[in-house]
């Protein structure tokens, strides 16, 4: 209720700050019987990790995840699982200029008013270290997922100004960026090595897909698939903006242009993200999201202190100059989890039913 | 939890189908004290009822709201209030055809995979009379906010291919569309009379913005403020995408450029749209939200029926030529109902907290 | 979350006052396809129903309920059911004198300091006229769980100082006082009219039970079964107790006696009521409360009015002497809640789980 | 939603099995500002701890608390607390033979109905070592009630057939049982003494209460204050009954005695225990809880095991003879969370309400 929970049936609540001893979650609701390791969670979290190109923070954390509890001779016991990952190089910095300021465009200020105090050593709470645990839960939804056939995969379709056209998914994991394309990687790296010798950042925009889903997932009115998916993504540190299926193009399109049309051998094309009315159709769920450029950027930049006097402020520290280039497994995994939940709810209240209408992809 | 409740401490629960008898809802976690009256909710309501002008649906329902209790002597007692409108105008045509068949876009394919079933008479529980209670709801939030000074206000930002810039507040009342620039008025009406002459349909944009939230409202991590108003905003019919501040543009944006830059005099800019870190800052809070084009148009489209035969289907009946035209107050009222529940919850965790930080704007 | 609604998969929300317009309720996450109609909820409200016999409140309330949605052509759609019931009889009686008292042991002082001001009209919102709308709401629940082969019933089994055997089920449906044993009744006749000759009241103590419950219901470890039983028993106006099984004899129990064993052929006892580790056995679950005497009685008592001043209060009005008599049907409501929403928690969680081991009863 | 978290507002989530490597909470929506240490939890948990007399259990745990997240420069911040006690003392001793069977009133048999599978060392997730945690939980709740002015107390009210008279707090501290009557330690002693000659268990009854509670804390009409706290009670291992104020004795009272009168000088009794129409009154908060007899006995006993066939069950291990025993910093715990969640809530509501009439104690 206060905020660091995520789902209703299939639940993950999370703690833990950028420099604290350690971060963790808690998975409440998993369906027993799923076969689950932690080398299954650091798949996930490998991919995510900071430090492993230089084009991500310098930060050097193995992210290694310990299972608490939940799961028993390698199954998962339907009782609540504990996660675990210790911070290991929270470098033992002077944080004594951060402490009394504001860094523009952070959170420091809200958190400031809003608590009267943070922790100010590396963002706290308010860092994006703390989706590590996302991905943790992330993956164990995934795993769920995955033997029903539904597959959750995202890659990035924008780099600043470089928009990128989906090749296939082995190139995705085959580069730094999640690029879609390999023959834009070259092109994204120059982009990247300039911006660092700008001192600059830039913002990224990532795409996330669901194939496999059956039709029927959503709770109209409030609690469509669609809602929850916004809501999911949107919490994710740095973005600004969702788009379900063609998103804001959709303002411009016509009806008849809009509209996925139906045949038996099934749609005809996929408008719509694969969501009608909040719920799911059948077809790929498409999602775009926009994250902002870092703000963390050594240029200066005016902001005050906390005594409310003017002060001219250079984000010092190991930053990404994109946070969009490490977002791919995060948007996977909140799409996973919302996934996971909708299943869930569905199950719950409409187990009985069967149509005999075929489902159309 | 079943999808038809809105916020966690003032929520907002509905019921209701497009041509039942009644649709309601009950309004719980309402502070006491607060003057209301069923005029203050009618306002809202008439704002958004259908067949005030050529440019809506035809069908007339004056939408006369009924409080049922929560109200005592002109004043909300803290308890929950029921509200219901009763429908007067579901024509009793004939459904004998639509019954069996999936209109293209509808949720009428997606509603029967998951219910087994569904009220077919006008789109039953999908359709966007729905929205009536919200917007009743929504005013009840918008009169507190109002006594804390804080303002709910929203006009529509783009019809189909035609953006139009913002003029001023009183202009958005004055015209059909909730356009805020007076002189693009008649370009607005022409484009529209062509629309039904095409017997077609157009998206369009909504931008709803706050003023006088204080900063610290929004729970981190995954209830952020930005987070929870883009569930609210994508949970309304046809929304396919959100963005908080400048969005999707905040991609292709350094972040030397994107950040806002604080003084003693107040924030230099507002590209976050008045949330950093998921809690307010004191700023405007700016959304946006895109509508796809209303998938009932005369045009013939292809589609199957609940056999899985492929079946040709004309949307008949009254429908909106531009869902986005009377979305404006919905628009509102969600984002009125998410601040509240926000302002709440910040108040029952963050009570005691003072700061000497002046806040900026 | 304000405390209006029970349940969290299937849920009720609930509003009105004694002498407002109207009771009314949501009951969300129903199952689609349930044979549904007003008569079905009717047989349950009829049983809690004021004024069938004398030794009820004299009010005359026909409690004629109605279904706005939710219900298509006889069957539950699976949207958000929405229920009303007219209040009749609000005698427009002279509340000016009890305006600015509180009635001792009666809900007047609390609301008063709680929300600041109260509906002061025949209890408004602390009327336990608002258990009509949980009767309502439990029919439903009971119509699929019986569905499922599970009944859920209760009986008066203490009534102040008599306590009562359990015979037989027709005979509880068969006098005014739910009593399981018809060679009691006359007796219970007698000391209810002594009761009401000496201006007083009485508690009582209600049994309910459910038969065919399935092993696995109840989510721990904060949500077991019998914990939400107690929360949903205890939330009846008057309960001041809640008992699983033997409850509170089980403190002078010994473990030897107390567990009970198990055979290839069932339990040989049931001291735990069905519940084990706050999971249902398969057993029957059996539960008792205690309900206070009513408040309301004519002999006059000491209080103080909302300015601290000493004054004598009357309770005059149309009030039950024993409260206890008609409850019998709010339990079992209570009861049908809890086990149609731990039905559904269980199936989301465990859908797939299956065992060879055999299920006792 | 699954069950492992208490609360709304200040939710505790817990994980962890018996023989598992850690027991883990996440303390979510503490107001921040509270100053806490380790050292603060460690004390109740102390007074939980087991192996402290030879009345208890003889497993060995050091319970030592570690803080993880949520708590900088020894305060808190607002946002998650992450907590954690390694498993020190989970013997490695042989479980092949227990891992097959059900014994007798356990947990064994429904956890595998339910999940399919079990953790079957030491009773896995259904042993009460979990409580440890929510001993931690409650005291963060209780230090922030401290400094409201509202303490939450208990102590053992019935020790098998043996009841207890409460005399003084302090005695309740000085001896193994929590008994407020230091006169009766010798008799205790005894009777456990020969009770664990007789290899038999036995149960116990725990009253808590809280003093300097405001008036106005309860949630109607399903979230009144005794309903959350009968949830909370029922919640602890073996509890059967929950009572409030005279709880089943009001059954046989009549009205004129039960209610309690009000003078301009307080209330002249307290039968209801505090709470009047599920909100506090303004006086002490009395509960009362019934624990059964502990299952694990020496004693053989019949049972079943997983293919159906009939075993003969001796339960070994390190077990409490009266689980009661340990249950008062439990109690405490659970009654401290359910009032500052209550606390926090009222807040959220009624922050603006103020009265002029006098508050009764």
């Amino acid at each position: 209720m206060s905020g660091n929970t995520f789902g209703k049936l299939f639940t993950v609540t999370t703690f833990g700050e950028s420099h604290g001893p350690a971060l963790g979650a808690i998975v409440d609701g998993c369906p027993p019987g799923i076969p689950l390791s932690e080398a299954d969670l650091q798949r996930d979290l490998d991919r995510r990790r900071p430090g492993t190109s230089r084009h991500t923070t310098q930060r050097r954390e193995p992210d290694q995840v310990r299972i608490l509890s939940g799961v028993f001779e390698g199954v998962t016991t339907g009782t609540a699982i504990g996660l675990m990952i210790e911070n290991t190089d929270q470098r033992s910095k002077d944080y004594s200029k951060i402490k009394d300021q504001f860094r523009p465009a952070h959170a420091d200020y809200t958190y400031h008013h809003k608590y009267g105090r943070r922790d100010y050593r590396g963002g706290g709470r308010s860092s994006a270290r703390e989706t590590a645990m996302r991905v943790a839960a992330g993956a164990i939804a995934k795993a769920y997922l995955s033997a029903q056939g539904i597959s959750v995969r995202g890659y990035m379709s924008q780099l600043g100004p470089l928009t990128m056209e989906f090749k296939d998914w082995a190139s995705v994991e085959d580069n730094a960026f999640f690029c879609p394309d390999p023959e834009r990687v070259p092109e994204l790296e120059a982009y990247m090595d300039q911006l660092r010798r700008d001192q600059d950042s830039v913002g990224a925009k990532i795409t996330v897909v669901a194939e496999g889903v059956p039709a029927g997932l959503g709770e109209p009115v409030f609690d469509r698939l669609d809602a929850e998916l916004a809501h999911g993504l949107m919490s994710i540190n740095a973005v600004k903006g969702v788009e379900i299926g063609d998103g804001f193009a959709a303002v411009a399109q016509r009806g008849s242009e809009h509209r996925d049309e139906m045949t038996p051998e099934g749609f005809l094309s996929n408008h719509a993200g694969g969501v009608l009315g909040g719920i799911s159709s059948g077809q790929t769920i498409i999602a775009h999201l926009a994250l902002k450029p870092t703000s963390s950027v050594t240029l200066p930049g005016r902001s005050i202190d906390i005594h409310g006097n003017p002060v001219e402020v250079v984000t010092k520290g190991r930053h990404d100059p994109c946070v969009g280039i490490r977002a791919t497994p995060i948007a996977e995994a909140m799409m996973a989890l919302t996934l996971i939940d909708h299943l869930m709810r569905h199950r719950a209240q409409n187990l009985d039913v069967s149509v005999d209408t075929p489902q159309l992809r």
